[in-house]
This record gives structure tokens, sequence and C-alpha cells, in this order.
């Protein structure tokens, strides 16, 4: 496999890499510190790490021989553990790795997007099986430095749009917001809030997107108050539905874009008294397994995360086998679950 | 460090442990066999294997030279994946993991108590640092395999007792069952119901045993109907919930053992037009995240899963090191976190 047809580079791919002596006579260094730098090993000072990983980037590193085979860890990275969420995925990864003997690596960032620094040096000197990084995006240089090292890359329910060549596992995101938006619309509702996901996240914009759709194709005009920017944090979604009940036409039905969110908007309902459905329709979007115990129970769009964790890790297991893939961007389907959180509109 | 003062050794010591080239002449096999099975390796038929390790266990084993110094991996074993309780334990390994540079490797059994064949083979292959078993109880042989490798063992939230030299993080459970129940009883509740954990579970009993006490020093006659066997899920708490609540003479208030539980009895309170707290009163037990997004938020006793994962693995890193251990047993305080789902007993 040369390179240029590495499916896990994206964009800068250098057309002649560069030996570990070739980069050390660039860099004035001596080969074991570049051999330091390939395998993230910590005894090398920032400004040289830097200046060789700029090499690197620049002109690329080529094996002097085979690489030796990769260790069996397969690495999943969250961008911060907390909730049902990193379970729910951890799950479908843990079973694939095992079904192949390797084991799975979980580290967190610690909502630093990207990761930031030392995570990748970990990585490097594990030299692992492949990378899970979820809902994260990884700057250009990190990628490379994967890459460069042949270690692939799946992306799992991205932030960001990733670029053509990186592997990708996402959701029918926008079909998910039709979906909701088209139920609430049939049970009779028209004044129908959303609760957004933080803005650089496009899964959210993907739902919001599917919302105004539905909304348009009904002939209803999109109204700006009724929509509330969230941070996919139950904090979120208490604070844009208690702006969006007091408002003076309030919404009969909110699609909260994930259940957290949901989760929020029943605990304002909660404190203003009113009922759901009764008063207040609500979808939310993941079906994480708390959501069945919602009182009452949350109608929302179900997200196969287990699935989705599964899927990136047999494309990551395909790569680290030189396989080609069928396809870089994989989206799994989304279903709503209808359960007791929405009603037909009061008239 | 000698075998026989090996910590985490639990009873049948071995006196004069064998090299492996006596095993293998014990065993009439090659040295070579007798060396994959010490390492976890797959190409030795299960009988053979099963020989070798029953040698290991009567005889013990010795190293030829110094072992080579362990994988920078700390293993973190779950009965099951579900749920937000793993991610707080992760978090926490996860943070004391990366401080010393070392990975954190996550597993899952699968609801197998003890784990099942292949893990421990998997562990032995990997040769980490060591190994944290969550709500989970090795085999003795399964001890001994780590043992015999010199891979250092704590349990987390054990739910057997752990053999006194197996070094072990718990909660005060038996405390946070008395708290709780004393609580219920200052609001002036005298029909207060229990809903346990399965039965093997000492957690569980502990804090059965904390709300017998309470209840005894009140004065008030424990009422065998009051008490209900759940399993630690949702789904015990709410069919236990529904038979409580039906009694002729129903509770007025549940201390439901733990927050999964405690969602069961909102939900068969709710199912039963029942107001929490007005017409009942709940505490839970274990505090994760969602239980102060409960409508209302509940009364709980927060277990500090997150620290008690990180001393698990600070205890680890100390026994990887050859330090003696403070103590073995080390349980981390319980508190009562009293939120909306408590309030005075109507008279």
């Amino acid at each position: 496999m040369t390179t240029t047809e590495d499916p896990s580079a994206d964009g800068v791919v250098p057309s002649r890499p560069l030996t570990i002596a070739q980069l050390a006579e660039l860099a004035g260094v001596s080969t074991a510190t570049v051999s330091k730098v390939v395998n993230g090993r910590s005894e090398v000072g920032p400004e040289t790490r830097a200046l060789i990983e700029r090499l690197i980037l620049e002109h690329g590193y080529r094996p002097q021989r085979r690489r030796a085979r990769p260790a069996p860890l397969v690495e999943l990275v969250f961008h911060a553990l907390e909730g049902e969420y990193p379970t729910e995925i951890a799950k479908g990864v843990e079973q694939v790795a095992r079904e192949h003997q390797l084991a799975m690596v979980l580290s967190e960032l610690r909502h630093r997007h990207p990761p930031g620094k030392g995570w990748i040096e970990g990585v490097l000197s594990r030299r692992p099986t492949g990378v899970i990084a979820v809902f994260s995006s990884l700057t250009v240089a990190q990628r490379h430095q994967l890459t460069t090292r042949g270690i692939p890359l799946v992306l799992l329910d991205p932030t960001d749009d990733p670029a053509p060549q990186v592997p990708s596992v996402g959701a029918s995101n926008w079909n998910g917001g039709l979906t909701a938006t088209r139920h609430l619309l049939g049970l009779g509702h028209r004044r129908i809030a959303a609760i957004t996901g933080p803005g650089y996240a496009l899964a959210g914009r993907a739902r919001l997107d599917g919302y105004r759709t539905a909304l348009d194709m009904a002939g209803i005009p999109l109204d700006p108050e009724l929509i509330g920017c969230g941070d996919f944090l139950v904090e979120g979604g208490l604070e844009q539905a208690e702006r969006l009940l007091r408002l003076p036409e309030p919404p009969t039905a909110v699609f909260a874009s994930n259940d957290g969110q949901a989760t929020g908007v029943y605990r304002a309902a909660h404190q203003l008294g009113l009922r759901i459905p009764g008063d207040l329709s609500v979808v939310g979007f993941d079906d994480l397994p708390a959501a069945r115990w919602m009182n009452p129970p949350l109608t929302t769009v179900h997200q196969p995360l287990t699935e989705m964790a599964a899927a990136a890790a047999g494309m990551l297991l395909k790569l680290a086998q030189g396989e080609p893939l069928a396809q870089h961007r994989v989206e799994l389907g989304t279903e709503l679950i209808i359960r007791g959180s929405t009603a037909r509109a009061a008239n």
C-alpha cells in the first residue's frame, strides 16, 4: 500500500516519504531522536519534536523495513465520559474487538476539541491496530501523525464534516429530524419548537434541517423565535425550554434534538406545572436506555449507537488488514420510537 | 517479593514454585507449551491447558529470570456495560492511569459471574500492569492465574466478601442505608419499604441491614411484607414497587437501594397516579448524574464512584511497584443528598 492510496490520509499527501535517516539529516538530529518521535516516546524536547513532526508532515515518513505488527489494541477515544452514550458505544466496539482477539483502550479528551497534547503521543507509543474517535475532530496534523505511522482512523458520530478520505460512521440525522417533526405535525401540532445542539456539531444541524424541511413541506413558515440554541446537555434543554414555554404564544410541541435536552424540557414543564403530553408534546433523539424510563416514556428518534460503534470497529479492522472499504462514509438508519410523550394537539 | 508475601494471593499459596522446565516435565509437555499457557496464548488445547493451570495452581510458577516489565496498561473489567455506572467508574480509573502514562483497557463480562473462559487468557497475553474488577468476583483459580503471573488485582465495589488478602475498594453501604432510613424516619414515616439488590450482592445486603438497624433503633418492628427483593435494575424496582403500593396498608416511603430501582418506583407511582413526594417519599442509592434530573429530583445516597475508581487505580499502581498497601480494604464514605423526592409523612 503506497501512501497516496492510504484511505485515511486527507489532502496533503507527500509524494516521496523520507526514511528515518533522511529525516534525521534534514532535522540535524540523531536517528534515535527521530525514531522516538515516530513512536511517541516522551524523551524528546517539544521544539525538536515539533520540528520533526513538521518534516514528517511535509515529506512523509517511510519505515525502513516492513512495519512490525501493530499491538492487538483498538483505541476508542471520547470527547467526554458522561452519561449513557459512552457505554452504548463502548459496548459495540468491545464486542467486535473481542471477536478479533483485540483489547479496547478507552480514553477521554475532557471536552477538548481537538484532543490535547499528550494524547497522540500515548497512541503512537502503543502502536494500536487502529483508532476510533467519537464525536471529535482530530486536527489535520494529528490525523497525519496516525497516517504516517500506518495507524488507521475511523470517526464515529463526527461533529465536523470529515474529509472525504477519512472513514466515518454516523446516523441519518436529517431523516431523524424530518420524521420527528412529521410525527408532531401528524398529531396536529403547528407551533413546534426545536432545541438544537451546539453550532459546531453537524449532527445537530442536520436534525434541525430535517425539522425545517418538514415544516416547509407542511406549509408552515419557520418562526425563528421557536428555535433554541442548545448544547446537547440537560442544562441547555432546560434553559431553552424555560424561554420557549414563557413566550406569549408558546409552542405546543418541542423537538429536543437529543434525549439529554428532552430531559431538560421535562424539568421545565414540571416546574411550570405543564403536563406531558397533555399540555406539551416532546420528542428526543438518541433513544438511550433511560428514555423509556422517563415519565412519561419519551418518544424519541432511535440512533443505533452500539451498531454504529460495531460498524466503525469493522471498518477499522478492514483498514488494518489493508483491505479496501466499500464506502468511506456509512450512515445507519434512525427510527422514530413512539412512546408516551407525544399526543394530539389540543384545539 | 516472595510468593507468600504476595498480597493478592488468597489462601492456597504454594511454598516452592516451579520453573517452566519443571512444570513441563511434570506435565509431560514441552517448555514452549507451558510458556504459552503462562502467557495466555491460544495455541494450546483445553485439556493440556487445564492440566498446566492445575499444576501452576498446586505448585506455583517461578519465572526463570526477572519478569519483563509489564505493559503500560491497566485492565478495567465490568460485569456489564449498562447505564451511567460504568462511565463514572471509567472516568476515575482513566484519570489516574493517564497521570501515570498508562492506557486503560476496558472489557465487559456480559453478566457472567465469574468472568467466562477466554477473558483471562486475553489478560495474561497482554501482561498488564494490573487488573481492576468491578462488581465481579473472579474465581480462586483466576485470581491465582493473575497472582502466579505477578499481575496485581484490585476489586472495586465487590459483590462478594473478598478474601482478606485481596485488595478492594467499596463504599460505606451500611451507613448509607442507615442514613437513608433515618432521614425517612425523621420525616415522620413509619411504614417504610425497602427494595434490595440481588441476594448475592453484599453491597445491597449491607444497605438493607442499615435500614433494619435504623428501624430497630426507632423501635419500629420490621414488617417482612415491606421488603422487596430487587435486582438493582429498573425493572426489579418497578415490579416490587407495584406490589408494595398495592398492599392493603401500603408504605408511605421506599428506600430503593439504588437509583435504577428508584426509577422503577417512580414509574410505579406514576402509573398508579401517586405523587412523589406528596403521596410517597423515595430514596435512592448511588447518586448517578441522572438522579438530579428525575422529576422530582431524587433524594439519594451519594456513592463516590469516580473517587472509588481512582482509589482502586492508586492501590493497583502501588502493588505494581511492589509497595505495601496501608490497608487492603478501603471504604469511602457515602453521603445523603436531599432533593425533592422526600417529604413529611401525611398524617
